[in-house]
């Protein structure tokens, strides 16, 4: 294994992931301080390697962009961007999906992650299942994107309705939408992974980004038999 | 309270319910020995009371029906119906809508408790949303039930959906059918329960024959102001 | 399906709901920005579409108030009703139940609610089956109503009890009053859905709107035979 | 600590259990081979030491019976008793309730226990709420009792009702009668744990056994003051 | 049922549970408003009922007092008596025995109401069997108790390690000190519940108020033999 | 919607997936009489199309094999498939990872769905994180493949690693191999959710057919650019 | 890495973990057909590596013992090992002690476990904390071992009793012996782990395997200092 | 027993333990108030007896320093130390190896209880799985190591892993680091009981100080054959 880290005390940064996975590399900014964050940025910024963070509070942002460091901030999805010049376009596109209002912060880590990683991507918001012809008058469109990520709330039955009216594979996002049974998101996590539907496969609840970094991972697919 | 019940050492039969709630008297077979069960259906068939059961083995069946009670059985949902002459017709219509054909012994039940206290019922069975045009080519004829009962099991996302399409009440019966995240049904009760739609309200998982009584008792309003 | 729906970005109204299921419009104010509930607002006001809110919390009434919006707000049930003139009169009544004072903010957002779709609404607060005479003293008078909503939290037993006691369909909502093995309303949701009463059906924990709705579709049904 | 155990391998056996707690030697069966029953209950036997045993199969009590173990045996609750003559009698009176029939092993479970330990018992079985009027016309009875075991499935609520009409201390017994949402005895147990009722408090799901144990323990406090 | 009860619209006040069940009368303060209390003990002081109040907080104390009320406040229990003077003596002793010193709030509300009702108390306080001597040097003087109280958090092993050392009915009181595995007082809960000693009965979490009625419930017992 | 379907009472057969979703039809034979899968296989060999279906019994194959019904059958992954001339070829390659020997019925089911949808696939079982060398021995062979699904039983780390090393996306499949605290396939589906490598989305426990179907969907894409 | 495996198609056997790890190889023999038991066993046998399996049905032991390995059968632990000369002696002593007579097959697992890996296993069983005395009159002897396994289902409070009395480590195994409450042995595993006792981990339920593997890892530290 | 205690009213000190577990004593700070732990700390200041407080508040660390208790403090595991000497120094050495940077609280509070303990710590931070190289560029310093403390949060599979590639026993701490579906550190929990590897065993969510315990309890094992 020729992979790089570097030590710097209370984290081993990978420093090659971008050669290794084709991506650029990635931070969970919950559950660092301030002065861990800027410390890890500061690093990158050095290497010269295009870096994002999720979960980024704005007392976070704003304490890394006082300290110098040259970052944009998106408050709705909460990511930093350290390196704003986006990645290579990736071929194909992404449609993302949400059931609600509510999901929109989710939904919005997901776009902005995807459009980091170099995705086109397409936003359907508010088409959720109580109103069905809100789906169905777009359902024409959203069958023209290459991946599709679902996101849903409360009981989360967009992604499998979605999947059994296109070809595309299908991410699945539970959020943490809603109250009483739908237990802070694990009853549409429940849901979405009980699906009768097929082609459907799904990550944690308000998982915006990882979605996102797994569409990209299978439109990066395409770009091999161009 | 005038209400007149019968002790027969290990229960006491209710035998005024008809004359309280409107409707037959029930039992729950399960959990009862053959022998308690044979002497139940005996002291009815005294009172010359209607009486259906739910739950009910086959080997119960055969064990009273040898004994000398005149009973009808069928296998499918587990009923027996102590007294097959039925309840007086009930007003207006009901619609049982199942996801998918594993959910058909619950549906039964549904049917049969429905038929038995008076109900006109109408199936629609297998109408899941996995490929949704089941649904809509069947959905104008769906509302024109005055009560719906929608069961699903694995992710339970129907009779949400149906929620959304119709104005009719909606009962929703979750059920045990998948495997895994299904959780024996707990997730599509807890999916049915989180719906975003409205006009759904939830029974217990594998009741079909609560969501009929309940049904019932809503039919049963509508004679009052004809 | 010649549903209409309104494109407002974050959000697709539906315009039609009213004449597809027969009532007024609803909006989730949960997780909603204040700058969107406001959008949405003027939206419906421009189409002079009535429409209620539930889960609206006092800074959001405000700032749309501020912001010229003519809505009327009830703190106690938290629900804001853009357009105060109430739908036509439903057929029959609608008895609200609660077990305990505890329960009230609930309770009052299922009778508001209700009252906003035109039923006719008896309030019967604090019956509890602690001490079982409150409640047997008020049965006559909840015996006449064509539904009963029953709420509880802690052990969640009384929409079973009146269930037994009437011939009306009861709405059960468990509310998440209690503390330690009430488990934040799951106690009493799973009480009310073992419930061996008939003639029960439930609604998500502290979901005083979706019993008041399903409520409504039921009492519209008496309106059929008149 | 003065207490004598014998150690017979694969268990210590308490020899001094009757005149530390005042109570007869109990086992549990379950888990245990015919063999290290027998062995258990050859040792007793030849100490004098009266001993029963719950949870005890038809085949253990075979075993042991046909290896010249003088014991008796009652298939419904389970229990073996190898010395049938019974404790000394315990002053006050128990009454063991049932919501309903299927209860009833457990019920028994409780009602022998309690009479081998000396308590005299009276049967209140199938007095479950969905027919109010079953309990009300026996709880004048029930509250001549010193102390009242309550056991019910499905929902539960039996205990607390009972617990609020009465002043004698109710001891709760959950049974996994039901399905579904009733989680083989969860809901029960949290619902008695969860009720606003004074006065109760509660054992293992299914465990009349210890429940009589706790009943016999309060009755024997009568004992003190004569 | 000639049971009185006070209609004062958010609530039914139970005038007759003190000749019902022999104790005053308790209120449950969480989940009331600050006016609410007001009012119900203002009925109960005009009525000359002592009743108490827990889980009330230092704010709503305040409130009442400021308005007239004579009540006293502890704030270690959260406890309120609206009407300081006690309860005639009940006869035997109870003893209340903790695990650590995080689960004296809870304690002490078993104690404030076991003394409120008329027990004579002796606490036992943080002798958890992490360190055993600690319970075996007081074994003696808890063996004197009619009936024990345990509480403990985290694993909950005290209730039942003392229950096999005693012949008095021992309640047992899960609390919710811990974290992580202990899961807010589930872990100490099951772990009462599962116990294989004999003589042990369970509360809700943090109940320290019904432990101390169901205590106070047993104690009366002992009255009707002297 | 243009889309056929076959109602046959009891289900409603899909004759247009294959041509909606460029994939074959598949059933679900659990929870199916063998009379109605006789039935449908029947009828889609009427058709002419292409069909396969899962959880398949023995005796269900056994019994419409005797039918006459054309049909394969695999007993490890219990799929039969009654029209074997496999789909078109798709592109790329799958590759099948399993952690331990206990996964391979789940591992075959997804072999042979992805072979009969026309994937090239190949297996690497046994390569559990236990002892890593066995993992990062074949770890450059995986590395060639375009989409990779992996399975675990027990801790369920196995995909989670791989997605590390890899820049192709992976489809976590959880089983239910393990006992105690690996919960009947939750632990693993849980740590699946929650793994901090990017990359991996999941499907249900033991949903080997779901995690074959999303991979095609996958490598289908790779057609659109060829 | 230098370790070695080999690929037998369904599994990659580790032959290095002896030299890598200093103990026999082990076998989870649950979830493996008898052929591929046997595969192993004589892959094994034939590169002289000694081997034991855990979970080995008496059906499979009866089959690879006809194919002519050769391999000791112990049928209360379901323990099969194939080489039986056992492990060179580690140092120090290991004490087992049980709660109840019924977890006596996971705690042979551990015994023949540690035996095989060369430890010196003293049995202390049926010292549950029930009846204190049984306990107390043994912990001299316990307080020998340098290292302690103690098990116990139902409510699982053995360890932390055992961890506070001793200043050897414990390793705790919660039993699925119980009912109801226990959970299968969940309540017993979440008690151990939220023990206020210090000197305590876990394993997972009936893991008497896990148990025994790790105590001899520890006592092997022992050896270093000689 | 000889233990001593010291009964301060709300509490007894164990003023024996160290002689009897050869360890100082320890005080968790959670749930005590200001007042409290200032008693205790100079109780034991004046008994002169180390003793070192896991889970303190900064406020309760200012509290004691203001009323001129000597101690000190350390704000990221939030230790406070009453006595700064060290307990005598122990043989081997503890490796404490994190899955991710948000771990560290808690690893600190493994680093800084094993320090004060006597033990010589390693401190291996960041070497989570997702980037394996990480952790295998450090194996070799790691296999150093007598005892193995490994932390990690989400999907909690380093543990496992190191435990795969090492001889040394290793104590698991889960953390709840992470969200949605790693449920407050119960996935990571479960997935380490799960774990297949050999030589591991589990402490509570989050308890880095009783994995430090466990550790050091075994160390000292190692003096013995000195």
């Amino acid at each position: 294994m020729q992979d790089r880290s570097a030590d710097i005390g209370f984290a081993r940064l990978d420093l090659s992931r971008g050669s290794r996975t084709g991506f650029p590399e990635t931070i969970y900014c919950a559950g660092k301080t301030k002065e861990q964050l800027l410390t890890i940025l500061q690093k990158f910024e050095a290497e010269k390697i295009a870096v994002m963070g999720t979960h980024c509070s704005p007392e976070q942002f704003e304490f890394v962009r006082n300290a110098g460091v040259s970052a944009a901030y998106d408050p709705v999805s909460r990511i930093i961007s350290a390196s704003p010049e986006a990645h290579p376009r990736l071929p194909g596109s992404l449609a993302v999906c949400t059931g609600g209002t509510a999901d929109l912060p989710v939904a919005e880590e997901a776009v902005r992650t995807a459009e980091f990683f170099g995705a086109e991507v397409t936003r359907f918001y508010d088409v959720g299942i109580a109103g069905l012809h809100r789906l169905l008058s777009r359902i024409e469109d959203i069958r023209q994107a290459d991946v599709i990520i679902a996101l849903a709330g409360m009981e989360g039955a967009l992604p499998g309705v979605i999947a059994g009216l296109v070809s595309a594979p299908v991410i699945a996002v539970p959020t943490s939408v809603g109250y009483g049974a739908s237990l802070q998101g694990l009853t549409p996590l429940l849901t979405m992974l009980s699906s009768c539907a097929e082609g459907i496969s799904v990550v944690n609840i308000d998982n915006g980004f990882g979605a996102a970094v797994q569409a990209c991972r299978i439109l990066k697919l395409m770009e091999k038999n161009k």
